[in-house]
């Protein structure tokens, strides 16, 4: 059954029991929440700081129709608003859904998407309650995430990276990079490997608790690597006005990345972006006490130095500079 | 000089200045957001209960890339979700832009557009706080309006009519449909009536100032007329599991309306949509009050009645019933 046979009322109706299906438990959003789908607008209570981002997947753009999996979609649409608000500091409560559908888009395409990102939602105590479903020539799902935070002496904001603190980030870089690449050119790599590399492209792990962990101990300074390391890292460089060095051998990168990409791994991690890890800047020793709490690995891959704004130098494990290139992800541009 | 000649980042960084250009005044929003454009997620400080809604327009469905104007499309993607914010008795305080341009977009095309809804936000005390740009095949301005109400007894619902209650409208109904027509069919008219329905189809006021005065009047039952005086009423009707007569001599049809389309006026009024008035049920002494204190025309079409829920009844100056007919606009569904 497409979704022009049964038209917006009764797709919304659908999606609407879909979301009221019973939660794990009574969460702090749902009692907050005073009004939700089915009005002209959704009414919340709100708590602390409010904090807001939105991130959209797009047809043939971050995704091609024949492979698309609408459950994987779902996931990560949420899941990389979820990486924001957590590249905060904040914890989500309430996400608003936008999607767009050709009219011969499957019904049951639809409810995969959203049993998935309630799915997802529900175990991070969020609650999907508004949206708007829209007729289209491609697919376009665009998720406006809001968030809480303490107090804003909690955020983890892109320009409090101060000379002399390290850089660290959690978990591993590149293998959403070679999730993609697999995707693309059908490269051949171990099933084990498979299974890691499309599991981190395609269901990237929001580090919300590990940023909790963050704010816990301190950290001010923080981003999540979207667009890839280098370009992300050159976000706070910017906005902090400081310069950095990163020792490339430090670089986490995962046992199956080095076997299957022996000469692309490094490359995949300084600029492929979509891991959705977090790359922050704190004192080695705030670094160890997270890197102790935390189930995912933390790594010092760098330091924050004096000297020119914005430069970054790349360090190989003799010492030899390597120049940063600029090919990260950008809209609009003609990739090089 | 397009957009991929710039590249998203230059792009957001003019956009950027475009947006903090100096407000006319320093308001409410403004004094409590903490962190705007610029890191991974806006940040405020919220005020009584938060309103959220999410409405877009997207190229071949709401409009055509040959019939564009930018600063009229940057306009009314704003417009439309003020309107839902106002059809909640509450005021627009913080919008999330979410645009998709093709790679060929000229970059003035993109500032009309941001002017054109800088100056709408500005105007109801409203910042565009955060956003995100993508390259897409199509056009797409999709908008998250983030808005706030005192309490929850100030919320206009749809949930909340009465047997025995009049049903009003604020405004006229039909001229946004009159200016589609036009639009589409070159239909002939007078200079006059062209800048009219031109002006309703493509920048129809948020009815903010209005709803206000429903709020400070006791009205708690309210929807704005987006897909059609009688889709939209029916949603209150079923929502308040309430009937409804309509006597069609009451429809409040501009005289440039009367004139151009004698035959269709009514079904335009009925069925258009894109009118973004408020509908609304109170009493006849509530209405006569809203009535004398507002600058556009309050007209009583109608009363909720006892009866079937969901049913409506379209009756003539002659008390002969007309049968609705269910074309309003619905995404996905074929047009009839």
């Amino acid at each position: 059954m497409k979704v022009s046979d049964i038209g917006e009322c009764q797709l919304i109706d659908r999606l609407n029991i879909l979301l009221h299906q019973k939660p794990d438990e009574n969460t702090p959003a749902r009692e907050n929440l005073i009004l939700d789908i089915g009005d002209d607008a959704a009414v919340f209570l709100p708590q602390g700081y409010q904090l807001v981002t939105v991130d959209s997947l797009i047809e043939n753009v971050h995704f091609n129709r024949s492979m698309l999996n609408w459950a994987d979609l779902g996931y990560k649409a949420l899941a990389i608003n979820m990486s924001d608000i957590a590249a905060m500091g904040g914890l989500p409560q309430y996400a608003v859904v936008n999607i767009d559908l050709p009219p011969d888009t499957l019904v049951s395409s639809v409810t995969d998407c959203y049993n998935a990102m309630y799915s997802l939602a529900n175990k991070y105590q969020t609650v999907i309650i508004a949206g708007d479903t829209n007729q289209s020539s491609i697919i376009n799902l665009a998720i406006t995430l809001l968030g809480s935070a303490e107090n804003p002496s909690c955020l983890l904001t892109r320009n409090a990276a101060q000379a002399g603190q390290k850089i660290a980030v959690t978990g591993y870089l590149g293998n959403a990079a070679a999730g993609l690449d697999m995707l693309l050119n059908q490269t051949e790599v171990t099933d084990e490997s498979r299974r890691i590399f499309y599991r981190s492209f395609y269901r990237p792990k929001p580090r919300i608790n590990e940023a909790r962990l963050l704010v816990k101990e301190g950290v001010h300074c923080c981003i999540d690597i979207s667009d890839g390391l280098v370009t992300d890292l050159g976000h706070i460089l910017r906005q902090s006005r400081v310069s950095a060095r990163i020792e490339l051998d430090k670089l986490p990168l995962h046992p199956s990345l080095r076997l299957s990409y022996p000469l692309q791994a490094q490359n995949m991690a300084l600029y492929g972006g979509e891991d959705y890890e977090l790359l922050f800047t704190a004192s080695a020793k705030v670094i160890e006490q997270i890197s102790v709490q935390s189930h995912i690995p933390v790594t010092i891959i760098g330091e924050i130095i004096p000297g020119k704004p914005e430069e970054l130098k790349l360090v190989d494990k003799d010492g030899r500079a390597l120049q940063p290139e600029k090919n990260g992800w950008e809209h609009f541009k003609k990739p090089k």
